[in-house]
């Protein structure tokens, strides 16, 4: 065909993609820089460095030349070996003939991965609210329509009735994530059990993101929907070494997935990443030969802060309502204020050094909401920190 | 909706997905894997380590708290600033207010996200045939059409006139890739300039990937088409240190683009990766501080390599009919028979202990023809994988 002028931008972004929400974090971030001194309450990090063992493993690994070169698609076998056992041991998940594993350079590639191969453009993915971000933002680009059914007010669980009222003839999947991003619920055995069972009944994907598995306070557990009866077939089972192992610069995450899926996935992962880090990947197993106890073992002080940071939102008496946070190292408050949660971010940075998420990033646009993001802090600093967030909003809400 | 039993399988994978071709090289492995000892001319990868600057950068980072969180989406800072001077003093690209850098785990996902950033459902993206095998995945995966369009038969160089006549209105991007995987070609510095100019005069982006930049031979040069004057609005340049710095299981690759896809490629790596791996962006840094000088040390050795697996092709006569291969490691070879060419490498793989890929991964669908790539071999492996390959050639052939 003839050459002619554009007729549109040659750097014009596809709708879907241009639709998609602009993360959030790195604006914090920039706003943080921008104010030094800035306690940051907002990136979901922990405070801890990964297990010695870990860096050990890989030092040996440096000077072999194989482990410089491109891994199996799906992982380091050891690796893959060592994840096998821990999800048959700790989840109750058996991988074999209808569950495979595949290490991931974190738990946002399995999951963006996941919805990739599954989603169509207009297919369906149902999102209970306050969802993680990222989650609505992969739904996006792989051209699908996030279905987002809030979660019960008061204490975060999702509605079994609510998500069934939203499936559709083109729902292909209903995520959950417990203990939840941003709010610390963690979900009900009884819920995951209900929403597990009408995902198979209806034919479509549960896909449930455990990154938090090991943060949970007060005798409280997570429970593992990959390992219901029957579930292995519908279920993916997403987990990350980010949070547990203090390794969130290593990359590394996995998920379980119903074997039928499998191709697609390393097909997709082939595309994208070819093979994890592998110097992550080395990381990683001489961490899970530690395994649960490395992370168990900053829980004590981290239950600690999260009663500081509890105690010090109390103290704002109904200005500000948490919910019962029992895992992860967040709390969710919604604000009574008619600011936008945007605003009184900005503000909480600019006039009081103290950074937060606003909830409408999660997708809580009705009233202002916060994410309390408290795992980076210890005992020595979550004073400094609560003082001034309490005393921000007492200012702020005051003027 | 009422509880219904499912009216299709819970595990079907998205139409668009499940027509992506299953990567070959996770299958020529398997075969290689199925037959111990045998040398492979499979995968694309050198026989060198990283440099010990790389690791030394490396064991400074591992004892910093700060390396083992996440880092920025688009990467280091010292590490932006590095690739920022490399590409001007190298590439003659500018990096401002027209062009900006995002580092990325490895090359494939510089080109994956790109894709996903520009194309809608039915866009199209011309790739000049033979393509690079994740390319074209890559935009099936991203709900795209491949425009395939030949090179030229004896050498290989793509063809400005064909490019030009494929041209539509869906068009998004042309693709090139020099020094060229899987052919060796290393285009013609008129011919980019020629392409550049039709993608800008048709508003469409040009994506040029010099993963093997430094990988020629016989005095010839890759030429960047990001250098072109003007060519900043619709040019983005795809870099790996895989190749070059013997990294690739570190995963680590860059893309210089137009800075008004940064947005864009911002959210879906925020989405999919939230950065790239520390542990490898600092080696990296180490590595490029170190420089092209690193690849130049190992190149005499490589020429000599490439000299040798020529010279012992051509022993075959017209039956294999070899292009001049000036770059990258890759020899693309058309034999002559009747057999297809997964037939062909499964026979010389199970009867002969050789490895090599089969053209059709690579677009080439008419008559029957490989790729052999030698940048694992040295002067002491090459004599033996080539006897291998020439023998099975000609008993296969024979027979």
């Amino acid at each position: 065909m003839p050459v002619t002028s554009p007729a549109r931008p040659t750097a014009r972004v596809a709708a879907h993609i241009a639709a998609v929400q602009t993360p959030i974090i790195p604006t914090v971030g920039e706003l943080i820089r921008a104010h030094p001194g800035t306690i940051s309450l907002g990136q979901g990090v922990v405070h801890y460095p990964p297990p010695p063992e870990a860096l050990g493993r890989l030092s040996e690994a440096l000077a072999v030349p194989e482990r410089h070169r491109y891994a199996h698609v799906a992982g380091l076998p050891a690796l893959l070996e060592r994840i096998r056992h821990k999800l048959a041991d700790e989840n109750g998940i058996a991988v074999g003939d209808e569950q495979a594993v595949v290490v991931t350079a974190g738990g946002n590639m399995a999951f963006l991965q996941a919805v990739l191969a599954l989603v169509e453009p207009g297919d369906e993915v149902i999102l209970p609210t306050p969802y993680y971000f990222n989650h609505e933002m992969a739904v996006g680009i792989a051209g699908g329509r996030a279905v987002l059914v809030p979660t019960d007010e008061t204490s975060y669980q999702p509605s079994v009735e609510a998500i069934r009222a939203a499936l559709s003839e083109r729902t292909r999947a209903v995520v959950t994530v417990s203990p939840n991003n941003p709010t610390g619920a963690v979900y009900d055995e009884g819920t995951l059990r209900a929403i597990n069972a009408l995902c198979r009944a209806h034919g479509v994907m549960h896909i449930h993101d455990a990154a938090y598995e090991y943060f949970t306070y007060d005798g409280h557990r997570a429970f593992s929907p990959g390992s219901i009866e029957g579930a292995a077939g519908h279920t993916l089972s997403l987990f990350s070494l980010s949070k547990a192992y203090g390794m969130a610069a290593w990359r590394i995450g996995y998920m379980a997935l119903p074997a039928a899926l499998l191709p697609a996935v390393k097909k997709i992962q082939d595309t994208n990443l070819i093979c994890a880090p592998v110097p992550g990947q080395v990381a990683a197993l001489g961490a899970m030969e530690v395994g649960a106890a490395y992370t168990q073992r900053f829980l004590p002080a981290l239950a600690e802060v999260r009663r500081l940071v509890i105690e010090a939102l109390a103290t704002l008496g109904d200005r500000v309502a948490v919910a019962p946070a029992r895992g992860a190292f967040y709390v969710f408050a919604r604000v009574r204020t008619d600011l936008d949660d945007l605003t009184l971010v900005r503000r909480l940075i600019a006039e009081h050094r103290v950074a937060v998420i606003p909830g409408s990033t999660f997708g809580v646009r009705d009233g202002c909401s916060l994410r309390i993001a408290y795992g980076a802090l210890r005992r020595d600093t979550v004073a400094e920190a609560m003082e001034r967030l309490v005393r921000g909003l007492e200012a702020i809400l005051r003027g």
